[in-house]
């Protein structure tokens, strides 16, 4: 695959972060090794944050974050190095690729210790620096922080605030940040008040490059991703995959109830994404407003299987069928496409609703698995399965560190078309065993 | 299509340039403006130094350059006028989307009257700042330029380096760089030394993104691409288009061939890149060296006339054969794809082509035209018809603005595949008319 032979070829990157608490780094670390993990990229996250309250416990009194305070900073310095060590570890591991260090990294002193403990081990180092001199914009991260932070469980919020900014203070006092001119010899990204400017320097090298677009294309601003597949259409009634099928009579009904469903629940900016085929444009066939046509969200191409009932399959290419049930991700239809094909394909469509405010997706089955397991962070064999039901509109609301999930069905009959893993997938298997799962259909 | 709607969506955008004489300010808004082209967003340049040839001559002394110089200021202010003008005009016309405006705009009070204008037009102004601090970058810059410009045509080259030099001192007296907090409510991108940095300020809007990732990745580093089709193949001998068929026995010698070829012209650090199709594999296979295998490489899609021969898709689908000959670019076979798509599905290759250094792509007719299109700055309607003959490998090197085609031709026989437009384009047409320019097959 592209990404097997990329890795080869771009070697290992580890993302250390920079800023002081409460500025989005964690938030920022967890996106990053989200979208990676997604691309086929091997990432995760080495959060010092965690490692301290390992060994010193949640809920340390402010003081513990004073630099002055030996003791605390002893136990703080300890979870940076087991962290690092950790990371280090991890790279060893083939095909770990993108290893993120999600510190404070504040100081000079504490870059430089960590840049040379990657470089003794022939790592990239990337810093990425989260900037902020907002005051409502660092509010309002600091309100999050105590919905979600094991430190302020329990605590009331005027405690949490005080706290937090004395802590803030704490790290304040010695912050260094990254310098254009003195810091000229490493490769870094500057994000200030979220989107408002980038310092890029050196950011050279594949995995950079993808990050640094990435991270200029996202924002924080609250909004909602709208996923429905199109209505029932008449392939999904006789059980055929792919094709270019109208819509049933039921999914006509459905598209004219999801305009309503719209005009009652979606925002007023709401930008309407189809794909290039039939059944996902006549369902947004009521819904008006400007439209946009994506030939990247049509379905999976099943290649020799296209327009064929999961019975044909079996019957013309059982190997093929039961390889494809072996890992169902990787399998690629002859002349066709993989999951792993559809999510490079996606890759411009995520990018662009990582930019959009309000967006309505009308796609297909494996499509939206793909965007689904972006959203929610699912691996790969898990994308394969996402149960993603006819006639329900799926809303993904971004939350803290990752996503909310809301199905909403409207009240019009659709059959099924999840078939699940069969518990047979060796290609000696019996016709039976390999149409176990296949859901029923006319 | 996913472009006309997004240009609804997302308005006109007016490119400015900003720099110091020589930095490469013409170099990036002619590539840019190919880039934005190429993807169906229309664009053109406005170079102010044009308009100032065109109405003071070429070659003026270097006093005319000097601000205190009233004359030369005077005329310089006209052209640069006349060319804003000629760019507003040209934002009128429907559909037109980039206009870039070319000039060294390196003053503040210069750059609030080309955004004052632009703001009253309503169009959206975003700079591009190139800075150079290298003498050795600069000078090979100024070199390039003795060749180009025609304001140095026939003079000795000490002559042109010392009025470059004062000319440039002339800018310098009066140079404000765009400043992150000065200019924090403009959208600009700046350059430094060509990749080495780069400052990004409120770089939203879809088309500033693309352009940002675009300058991010681009270098100048002298390289070369190296093109070529897979050897002839069993469907190019009967004469079908698409399948997944094995190399010929002659296309099995090209692969051999080619080999040869790279071994004594090929630079030593050259990468190979393929697509997932078995002739392009095939003909990849004495080369060796970790090859990528590109998915978005593939052969356009051909949907339901995967497989036919062009005589079978007139006498199965004659209105369909029609309307290809009649817009070839924007026709899409039913189920699979048109030229508008490949290019879409291979902008992410595009863009690993401008971070690499030397690369082979063995690809296909279709999405190699898709390709040169893009190197050499060929528009739509040309794309479609470029000629890729077999068995040839087309050396695209960068130089100065544009870039230099050589066709090495191997001596092995192939079939011809390059069909052109026909005469005839009407659904009523005739089947000799239809099939009037199918080359020749067995
Ligand atoms: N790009 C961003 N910049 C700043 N804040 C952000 C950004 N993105 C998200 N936030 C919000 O800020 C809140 C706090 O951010 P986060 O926990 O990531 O901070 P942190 O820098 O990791 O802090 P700490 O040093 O305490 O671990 C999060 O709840 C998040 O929603
Ligand atoms: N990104 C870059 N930065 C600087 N120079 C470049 C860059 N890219 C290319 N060059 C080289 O620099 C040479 C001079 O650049 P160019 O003519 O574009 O300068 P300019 O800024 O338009 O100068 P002028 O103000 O005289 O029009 C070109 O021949 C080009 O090859
Ligand atoms: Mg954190
Ligand atoms: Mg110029």
């Amino acid at each position: 695959s592209q990404f097997s032979n990329m890795q080869a070829q771009y070697g290992t990157v580890a993302v250390v972060m920079v800023g002081l608490p409460g500025r989005g780094k964690t938030y920022m670390a967890k996106k990053l090794c989200r979208y990676m993990k997604w691309l086929g990229i091997q990432s995760a996250v080495f959060n010092v944050a965690d490692y301290r309250r390992d060994s010193a416990g949640a809920k340390q009194p402010t003081h513990f974050f004073d630099p002055e305070n030996e003791e605390g900073e002893s136990l703080r310095l300890q979870s940076a190095q087991k962290a690092l060590d950790d990371m280090l570890d991890w790279f060893k591991v083939k095909n770990n690729m993108v290893g993120i260090y999600d510190a404070a990294n504040t100081t000079r002193e504490r870059r430089r210790w960590v840049y040379d403990r990657l470089k003794a081990a022939n790592i990239q180092a990337f810093f990425i620096e989260v900037m902020c001199d907002q005051p409502h914009l660092i509010n309002q991260h600091i309100k999050e922080q105590m919905v979600s932070s094991p430190d302020f469980k329990d605590m009331p919020p005027e405690t949490v605030l005080e706290d937090f900014a004395v802590r803030i203070a704490h790290y304040q006092k010695r912050y260094e940040p990254l310098d254009i001119v003195y810091d000229k010899e490493w490769s870094f990204v500057k994000s200030v008040n979220v989107g408002e400017n980038f310092i890029v320097n050196r950011g050279h090298g594949y995995i950079q490059s993808r990050m640094i677009y990435y991270i200029m294309n996202m924002h924080i601003a609250p909004r909602a991703i709208y996923i429905t597949r199109h209505g029932e259409s008449e392939y999904n009634v006789v059980g055929r995959i792919g094709g270019d099928s109208d819509l049933s009579g039921r999914g006509q009904q459905f598209a004219f109830k999801l305009s309503e469903f719209i005009k009652q629940q979606g925002p007023s900016d709401l930008k309407i994404w189809t794909s290039t085929l039939k059944r996902t444009m006549q369902t947004a066939g009521h819904l008006g407003g400007s439209q946009i046509r994506w030939k990247a969200l049509d379905e999976i191409d099943a290649g020799v299987c296209d327009g064929m009932t999961y019975e044909e399959i079996q019957e013309l290419y059982p190997a093929e069928f039961a390889a494809r049930d072996e890992d169902k991700f990787n399998y690629r239809y002859p002349r066709g496409e993989s999951y792993r094909d559809l999510v490079q394909r996606l890759e411009p469509v995520i990018m662009e609703l990582e930019r959009q405010s309000n967006v309505l997706v009308i796609g297909h089955q494996a499509v939206l698995r793909c965007i689904l397991a972006y959203f929610m962070d699912r691996n790969s064999e898990e994308l394969a399965y996402i149960n993603v039901p006819l006639h329900t509109v799926v809303k993904i609301t971004p939350i803290a560190y990752g996503c909310r999930w809301e199905e909403f069905p409207l009240p019009v009959p659709a059959v099924s078309t999840q078939r699940e893993k069969p518990a047979h997938t060796h290609p000696q298997r019996t016709p039976q065993e390999a149409l176990a799962t296949v859901p029923p259909h006319s």
